[in-house]
């Protein structure tokens, strides 16, 4: 394609939202009006079910759920006055807990203010939190924030060991839909113990966000905790930023959530068009299929050219892979969908694996994010007349042509500024693009069967863990594998019951390993 | 294959290195015997291969250069006595410096001590940093590091307002083989106009890592910097870590440099085993050819069960896709190469695109990184007899097993702690695997021709805004961007004219643009 082809090309795709001042470019994904035309059926039932779902109709058919994240930020859509009123009321009491918070009206008993928080939670109740907290928090928050989003013991007292000075004055948030997730309940119980350690009543900095009369709401009701702020049964994981999950963070962060909630419902608004040149996430729907043949084929490479949103593409992996990664359609075929995401941030990336999406595997197409403020004050010059913001801005430019001339597919879009407002409309438009995406290759967007296989199978290995041990207690001699396999009646387990002794034996737990690390038959184990 | 099968294959497989307490299962990448007996001949060339390129021979012979990173961790391989001396004054001189600026004997101006680190680098020059630092930082290390890895001026206020109290006492780390790089030239001119904004001496607080005599060596001898240290011309960025570049910021932070040295050496040794089963470098290799068949087409997905870790991902996609992205083999053939890598960490992972793993597009193979030991101390019970950290263990088998019931192949690493010993044997281990790898598909994997281009086009974009600029003064009314290409003479650049400009305009750099945004061919522009 010629340059004036290629520049009438671009201006013919350009998306461009005035109040956001947001623009989505799929000019550089190489479809042709053919394509355009054949996916215009799948593309009308697309924006039907986009239409029903938002009436509030059942749009995660497995769970028998409605999908009302939309509703967050314009709680006129609700289906009900009840749920209008929870969503409103919600948002009310986070900014008035916040604003408490922040003046000192509610504090800790031994402290006038409260200066951290600790936020234990994972998947959708770390993700958003994170990547809005490295977005948008000022670099001198009211209260600092530091995730336990996992349940590694390591990683929980690298978090203890760096707020230890400052326990008595922070706040402890508990994100879990149910409370019985086993990562954010681990969490829970290690800072209760932490906090007893230090003399400190936990209840008094602990707040809950969780579905209301769920485990963790019991509990926190029971035991008295500070407060407990509610998840809705119609909004999934993956897309409760929006919701408390994500609000009540930003806002203790001294990050407006309003203007989060607005930046999406403009989005919101924007994507509910059912016109394909003005819908921006119908555009990347449509880029998406294009690039992947509607199967996949190719990963999305999500390069923002701008430190503060690193992390996006890290949110993006969830809300993309979980909502698409399904094995059955909606009819119930074997189909294997999904689209793999990964990023970092650009320029930096183009000295890590640049080189390999110019020359190499053309198994991908990136996403460009370009933020047009360069810095909120003004830029020396690096040479005359160029800062180091119009290096970054040739940087995208660079590689994207560079990319483009290597038949390397891409999107670019583009926001005048991170801030709260940008920051809720990505949001947004990636939601919709996801659920867009989601109808037109037919599955179920909003559910995730396969998160429950690997704490089924988990749930497994502790289990054996408890029969391991109990044959160890009952043995006079030290056993071999085989010999406890047998006796735990678990033959079929070996390896997973080598696991968990090796497991226990490096972590001192009474258990006692004979023999040659590495000949694993070799061994017995007994109690020490 | 049924469960003792299973289990004999994982004994049969089992890599156990004694004196790392490291172990490599490859059990669960499906390949037969056949599979095996068919790569013989070519395992044979990169036993070869890496025997010639350990003596010495030109292993990138595009760019005509040794590729010694071996010698860093073992002076005496080095193919001459005076490369061996500069490899050992090197890691003396770094040793030295550090224990002078943790005792105050030298210390800045004002100050006693050093506090702080900024670290200016992009690429290999920060992302072995950032992951060691991750790793393995103590909690209240004697300097705190922050990193600057790119050219965004947002990004680098940030970094400055977080240590403007203490930039009194920040020292700065220049790393920058040439120091021609935009990137860490921006960021050191950015900081100098900072530290001159302060009334402070920067050439007091300032370091360069670079080549001996390159334009930044130069620079800092004639402002009389603080010290410089050595980068080899026969030590790619991504293979740095274990040079000046990466153990002068982990000394700086109180990490064992020379246990990260011996753990890197004593994989080299077990890694120069010409033999599959005993050599876990050759082992990885062989999975990753089965997996992909020799042509990448499955991504390695990396997923360390343990906080500290979560930046290896990111390390590897450097070492690994950049060395391995390659358009041409060494015969000259079009084969576009390459291994796409990304991850984070579990179980975190699990909550976010597990589900994709499990059921979606079967487009991966997973690494798992197990680390035994759950923390230095002991943990409380969560569950009588299991603590947190063996649900993180039941997470990581669980996982590994729902896969493997999926199809989906899998690699798992154990290793005993994260501890300087260990990291150091990872980063030698896929160091070596890559290069095992690169000779199994034939290609250069030291070199890195891609990672010009988006330089050059970048470059292009930058004198083309002079020009624009040019333009502008010299007109006397407003233009449209197809009138300024054609003063420009850059008629085929109108798309880009129009970024350069756009982007001007949002950082109010004197250029006014009237017209509507949505219509780009609408626009007319003019200084203000």
């Amino acid at each position: 394609m010629d340059a004036a082809a290629l520049w009438q090309r671009y201006q013919d795709w350009l998306y461009y939202h005035a109040g956001l001042g947001f623009y989505v470019d799929i000019s550089r994904m190489r479809f042709d009006d053919a394509f355009v035309e054949g996916l215009q059926p799948k593309l009308e039932k697309a924006f039907q079910d986009m239409a029903a779902l938002e009436g509030g109709a059942i749009a995660n058919p497995d769970e028998n759920r409605m999908v009302g994240h939309y509703w967050l930020r314009d709680p006129d859509l609700a289906p009900t006055p009840e749920i209008k009123q929870e969503i409103v009321e919600s948002v009310d009491q986070i900014e008035t807990f916040a604003r408490k918070i922040h003046s000192g009206a509610i504090h800790p008993p031994q402290a006038p203010r409260y200066t951290d928080i600790i936020s234990i939670g994972i998947g959708g109740s770390a993700l958003g939190p994170e990547f809005v907290a490295e977005a948008l928090a000022p670099d001198f928050p009211p209260l600092a924030i530091h995730f336990i989003d996992n349940t590694d013991p390591a990683g929980i007292d690298r978090v203890l060991t760096r707020v230890r000075n400052r326990l008595t004055s922070t706040l402890v948030i508990v994100i879990s839909k149910s409370g019985g997730t086993p990562e954010p309940r681990n969490g829970t119980i290690e800072l209760k113990a932490a906090y007893a350690g230090h003399n400190l009543d936990f209840t008094k900095h602990a707040i809950a966000i969780t579905t209301p009369d769920s485990k963790l709401d019991r509990q926190a009701k029971s035991e008295g905790w500070l407060a407990t702020f509610p998840m809705f049964d119609w909004v999934g994981g993956r897309t409760s930023e929006l919701s408390a999950v994500g609000l009540l963070p930003a806002a203790l962060q001294g990050i407006d959530i309003r203007a989060m909630l607005a930046g999406a419902k403009e989005m919101d608004v924007a994507t509910r068009v059912a016109d394909l040149k003005t819908n921006p996430a119908a555009l990347l729907a449509l880029g998406w299929y294009y690039s992947g043949n509607g199967r996949g084929e190719k990963d999305m490479v999500v390069l923002p050219y701008k430190d503060s949103l690193l992390l996006f593409s890290r949110y993006l992996q969830q809300l993309v892979m979980e909502s698409l990664g399904k094995e059955k359609d909606l009819d119930g075929n074997i189909v294997h969908q999904g689209i793999a995401v990964y990023g970092n941030k650009g320029s930096t990336d183009q000295h890590a694996y640049v080189q390999q999406l110019r020359e190499g595997v053309p198994n991908f197409f990136a996403t460009f994010i370009e933020v047009l403020e360069d810095r909120s004050g003004s830029s020396p010059d690096i040479d005359p007349g160029a800062t180091a913001g119009d290096y970054l801005s040739g940087f995208l430019q660079g590689t994207r042509q560079a990319l483009y001339e290597k038949q390397r597919d891409s999107i670019t879009i583009t926001i005048p500024q991170v801030n709260p407002h940008t920051v809720g409309a990505l949001i947004a438009l990636y939601e919709r693009a996801v659920g867009f995406y989601g109808s037109l290759v037919n599955i179920n967007a909003y559910h995730q069967p396969g998160v429950e296989a690997g704490k089924k199978a988990a749930a497994v290995v502790l289990d054996l863990q408890k029969q391991v041990l109990q044959v160890l207690q009952e043995a006079k001699t030290p056993l071999s594998l085989a010999q406890i396999a047998e006796k735990a009646a678990a033959t079929d387990q070996i390896e997973a019951i080598y696991k968990i002794l090796r497991h226990l034996q490096a972590n001192r737990r009474g258990v006692a390993m004979q023999g040659d690390p590495a000949q694993p038959g070799s061994l017995t184990f007994s109690l020490s």
